[in-house]
């Protein structure tokens, strides 16, 4: 989805040799370059310089890493081959520490190639690319099925305000929270969309308001500090966010940001939605207290553009992630439909059903990876 | 206060004229920079820009704009200077809209001005600039009482918490919010500032991290966005901001983003402190629904130093302030002392005090009105 939009991530064999292609999130809106990685060093720098962000668009981007080791590999057996994949796993795995969907997707590919570890190396490398064209094609049908139950929440004439960007460009394609949002709006439900500008690095009024704007959907950009004022006003009816990683109990980590919003939303009686595929659901961990929170450079702060903004020396904190307690979110949004609590028992439940039943996400139309549609 | 900063606002008679001198506050903290306002007009220019900001500061400027404005004058007959004094009003109170500051300042000197109009202009020009000095060094008088009151209310170790700009910058010198702050650290307490960078123009990562920088009070700067989970998280202990307008029943206009910081501040249990001079107070309005509320351009969220951050064409809403309602104020800290609940008798008593026993402010050792400490 994207009217006119370049693939978020992509898997290519151009004559420059095989690479993973990655709009380059940090140069939106004002230029659209794709950035070629041709190794798996170069794709781990633009994973940690945010060229590619959003969990699900982080999860496919790994899977497409892994492919690429393989495809890079000499290795003269399997059993070569996975020390290699190995390596790159914990290459890549080193590069963001919030977002599960990075290690869900590591563990994915790593199990693929040791199912078929007996293979000849030539053979594991087309196993694993096609696994991994298939976890962004997966991707997008679950944006879908998202996009679909979640529609279903949103009133017939809605204002939804939403932070960072849960959209196309952070998932392989159409989004989470966007999702949700494109789905209403081709119901023909009349939505305007308040898009959180986000700070510090902006994905909102970059990367969220530029999808918005392709799409034509009617949205107004504000700065963080406005939404309050907004729910008071009777101005917001809904707030729809991703998620980076979902506890087992619930707890939502996403966004710095997004916590307050939630706050927020309790305070004025407005739900406060989660939309997340299942992948961004960790059961290994019992609550959002247990979340790694990544902590970024204080000149993502400090400066704008190489320009700075604070006076010299001054300490700053930037927390990229907060955590979102379960009792305050209304509802997740999931590919399997509409989680509500008590969320232990429901997440629980949804990730069962998706393991058994995984390929009824499939897309119904056939889709080429990581085509937009 | 404020080692080695020059005044926020002062008068001169310079070898050029009598002018207006302001701290350029748009080009801090990278440079510091005098303009100087030789005309009504171009002092109201500077007050439309933010040159200078922040309500006690707007109603010196505008104090000292009303002494410019009779300065300037040919005018022959008292009357006549009077008439010039009233289009000056007029100019300076059409600049920005919700300050109250700003109407209570050219009240007071059109007030000072009829009472005195029998006498040659001559005459009433030098009162106005007397009173016009005065206000500015009454300002500097009633923050240090602030200060002083408000210490009181911090413990001795403390995560303050502040948004926007309440300091020496945003009114003579010393400040409200960071009067308190200042005070409070004098007294040897141990705190340490988290300051709201304050988007869009980010008055807190610009202004407030500049002056504590200067007074060696530590700091840390944040984006807005970081303030909930800070809470959450046990590291902050009080909220104190200052105001723009503080409504009969105690609702108070601030920057927006403060109403925001009251929710989050009532969630988790924590002292929200409002500190402003009794002059921000407007007994003539009931409620904080009817404080004008000031939007301002879009270009403010759009665009960073002249770079554009969001896609061309998308439109944005920049209200610049937002209401607290009283129920979410703990205590407003004024220079006659903390005033709680009910605000709707505890304010009037207090303005009704300060009416009577103005002179009981003015300074102990005797200040040059717009010399910083």
């Amino acid at each position: 989805m994207g009217r006119g939009m370049r693939p978020t991530v992509a898997w290519t064999e151009g004559e420059k040799g095989p690479c993973v292609q990655l709009l380059d999130q940090t140069r939106l809106p004002l230029e659209e370059v794709v950035v070629e990685c041709y190794t798996v060093e170069e794709l781990c720098d633009a994973i940690k310089r945010l060229v590619v962000r959003g969990a699900p668009a982080i999860g496919c981007s790994a899977a497409l890493g892994m492919a690429l080791a393989a495809r890079l590999s000499t290795a003269g057996t399997g059993e070569e081959l996975l020390e290699e994949l190995r390596r790159a796993r914990d290459q890549l795995a080193a590069t963001r520490p919030t977002a599960v969907n990075l290690f869900w997707a590591l563990e994915r590919m790593m199990k693929r190639a040791e199912d078929v570890s007996s293979a000849p190396p030539a053979a594991i490398t087309l196993v694993l690319i096609a696994e991994a064209q298939l976890i962004v094609a997966d991707d997008l049908a679950r944006c879908h099925a998202i996009g679909e139950h979640g529609a279903e929440l949103i009133g017939e004439r809605a204002n939804i305000l939403t932070h960072c960007n849960a959209g196309a460009l952070a998932t392989s394609g159409y989004g989470t929270a966007l999702g949700v949002i494109r789905a209403a709006h081709s119901a023909g439900k009349q939505v305007h969309v308040w898009v959180d500008e986000t700070r510090p690095l902006l994905q909102g009024a970059r990367l969220t308001a530029w999808e918005l704007m392709k799409e034509e959907i009617p949205c107004t950009v504000i700065c963080d500090n406005a939404a309050a004022c907004l729910m008071r006003e009777g101005k917001v009816d809904c707030v729809v966010v991703g998620a980076d990683r979902i506890a087992a109990n619930g707890d939502v980590a996403n966004k710095i940001g997004t916590y307050a919003l939630a706050c927020l939303c309790e305070k004025h009686g407005l739900p406060f939605y989660v939309a997340a595929p299942l992948s961004t659901v960790d059961l290994g961990i019992a609550t959002g207290a247990d979340i790694p929170i990544e902590e970024r450079a204080a000149d993502e702060v400090c400066n704008f553009s190489g320009q700075r903004t604070c006076p010299a020396g001054v300490r700053a904190y930037n927390p990229a992630f907060d955590v979102t307690p379960h009792e305050l979110v209304s509802a997740i949004i999931t590919e399997h439909g509409v989680i509500r609590a008590p969320y232990a028992d429901s997440l629980q439940a949804a990730v069962a059903r998706n393991d058994q039943n995984r390929s009824a996400i499939m897309p119904q139309r056939p889709a080429q990876g990581n085509k937009h549609e």
